[in-house]
């Protein structure tokens, strides 16, 4: 997380390699951008080679390379570069487990736009950002979000097909809200034959999610119902629904309105699964899911990382008194599981 | 320094915070902007008194200030927040040691600008800005330095005074390059009433250095010389000169250029002082000196961290056998004495 300041007397270094930490997405996104690490997961471990390999200057790839090296992504030794565990794993293209993809949407342009304008998204409370809070139908960003963000979701979706028993194979409907890139709907069709899902979400995005489960050979079990989840038709009699990443884009009353609907698409027995950034009572700990609320700020008008006592609280208006959590190891996001009964 | 990955097995975590990093900065910029430091050491606690300070929404309030807590910038007990060591000393405008001007200049939109353009800086080798190196005469950029930068300064003028013997009072002349603020020739001054400072730089900023000079009261010992370090004539017959945060922004060549015009200034037994982030010979160590060279490649066409040995050749070249390397406690930066004989 965020730079601790050091142990011992006031230093200004902690004020000024804060003013600086922005050199570390911009640093990390390049080193994505030129794909260093496949280059030196390739076998290119010397600056002359890497350049060659990425097309770039050696000036240019000595100074991006020691500042990966710095910053835990690479090692390098009498000068020969190669990668961390984290970077062989998640930003080599010749790994399963590449995410590179996730700086499009991290370090997209309309969110920098937004943190640009913090100061004043402070003074009214929400977000300043042009165009509002990106909640309009089909809004490119979430087309973005579904085509870049799949891999970092996938430890997520394999926790909560997990979590639903998918693996016992009983035949179940699922229904998946803000679906994005289907991910998680597609996890529990893939372990779990006799599930069907219907995913809703914009028609553009929902375009991502149906070529995902074409990928994944489910398919024939996956129908989609475009349009805003607050307005479309849902069907009912499901077993589950699930609410990824959905609720802290608005204000507790329209939480409230939207599980409510849910409440109606499920079946007696069904669950609400529910994945969230939740921080502690305190809003500071633990620093992943605490700072999450920030983004919430700037591109939100009223949205926030909501507490597990705010969750239990709007789901029970919404008709659902039961709610359990689960933290995902070593993830920074929490699954709250709701029950009518 | 930048965020370590976790010990233990590879998880996306340092990944997802490192592409969010630009939040610290942005949080830290906003916190000086609003003031919320002075308005929470002015006794404000409550997210609804120091919103109501700061005239800015208790929503945007409380989530910057839950951010300024996990960065470790204020503390948070029971909902009252309070000002850590750091920021009580240099970011509550009650304190002399405030330097929350610094972020004018690290915060800066030409350098964000830059920064957005890594990757064909790195391409390139050199910077991809607009404006090119920011090297050309008065460019506002070096007036925003001067009027920004010197708190954070302090320590290393008062370092390097002590360096150069300010307290025994002996008469000296002092050539301060790139003056900037003047920090560096002003504390000389204040500390030695025998002490003369002739100060180089572009017209503008030469204004701002005059203007500290004054509140110093050591104006009448300050005289300045507008124009280039590489063209003005600089005089001779010095017995110190200060070359502070300069010799990075230039190429090998060029350096040696700069300094051989220092060995004509100075007399037999003069000391040239140079003030710079001095990384390690493997370039990726001490962190905060070493990750300088990006600041150098994304705003010069061919500035760098030089190491030790690097400004050794540089200086030996110029006329100068003999440099010696003091660290500066607490701050990021090293002093190198330099001297004919």
């Amino acid at each position: 997380m965020a730079t601790l300041p050091p142990e011992g007397r006031p230093s200004p270094e902690h004020i000024f390699q804060t003013l600086n930490a922005q050199h570390q997405t911009a640093v990390l996104k390049t080193g994505i951008e030129l794909d260093v690490f496949t280059a030196i997961d390739e076998g290119n471990h010397l600056v002359e080679q890497i350049a060659s390999s990425v097309q770039a200057a050696p000036r240019g790839v000595r100074i991006l390379c020691d500042y990966l090296t710095i910053m835990g992504f690479l090692a390098k030794e009498h000068g020969k570069y190669s990668l961390s565990p984290d970077a062989a794993l998640f930003l080599s293209k010749r790994s399963p487990a590449y995410m590179g993809t996730i700086a499009n949407f991290l370090g997209n342009e309309a969110h920098h736009k937004n943190l640009a304008r913090l100061t004043e998204a402070v003074r009214r409370g929400g977000t300043a950002g042009e165009k509002g809070d990106n909640l309009a139908p089909n809004d490119e960003l979430w087309v973005t979000f579904a085509r870049s963000m799949a891999p970092l979701m996938v430890p997520a979706a394999m926790f909560i097909a997990h979590l639903v028993g998918a693996h016992e194979g009983e035949p179940v409907r699922v229904l998946d809200i803000a679906a994005g890139h289907g991910t998680f709907g597609i996890e529990i069709a893939k372990q779990n034959p006799q599930a069907t899902i219907t995913a809703v979400d914009w028609p553009a995005v929902l375009q991502v999610a149906r070529e995902n489960a074409d990928r994944a050979g489910v398919d024939g079990r996956y129908e989609t119902r475009p349009g805003s989840a607050f307005e479309v038709d849902l069907g009912e009699g499901y077993d589950i629904v699930l609410l990824t990443n959905i609720f802290h884009h608005f204000d507790p009353q329209t939480c409230v309105r939207l599980m409510k609907r849910m409440h109606h698409a499920l079946n007696g027995d069904g669950k609400a699964v529910t994945l969230e950034f939740v921080p502690n009572e305190d809003r500071v700990t633990p620093p992943a899911a605490a700072t999450f609320s920030l983004q919430m700020l700037i591109g939100t008008d009223a949205g926030d990382a909501y507490t597990l006592a705010e969750y239990e609280s709007m789901f029970q208006k919404a008709g659902f008194p039961y709610n359990s959590m689960h933290p995902i190891p070593g993830m920074p996001q929490q699954v709250i599981v709701s029950r009518k009964r």
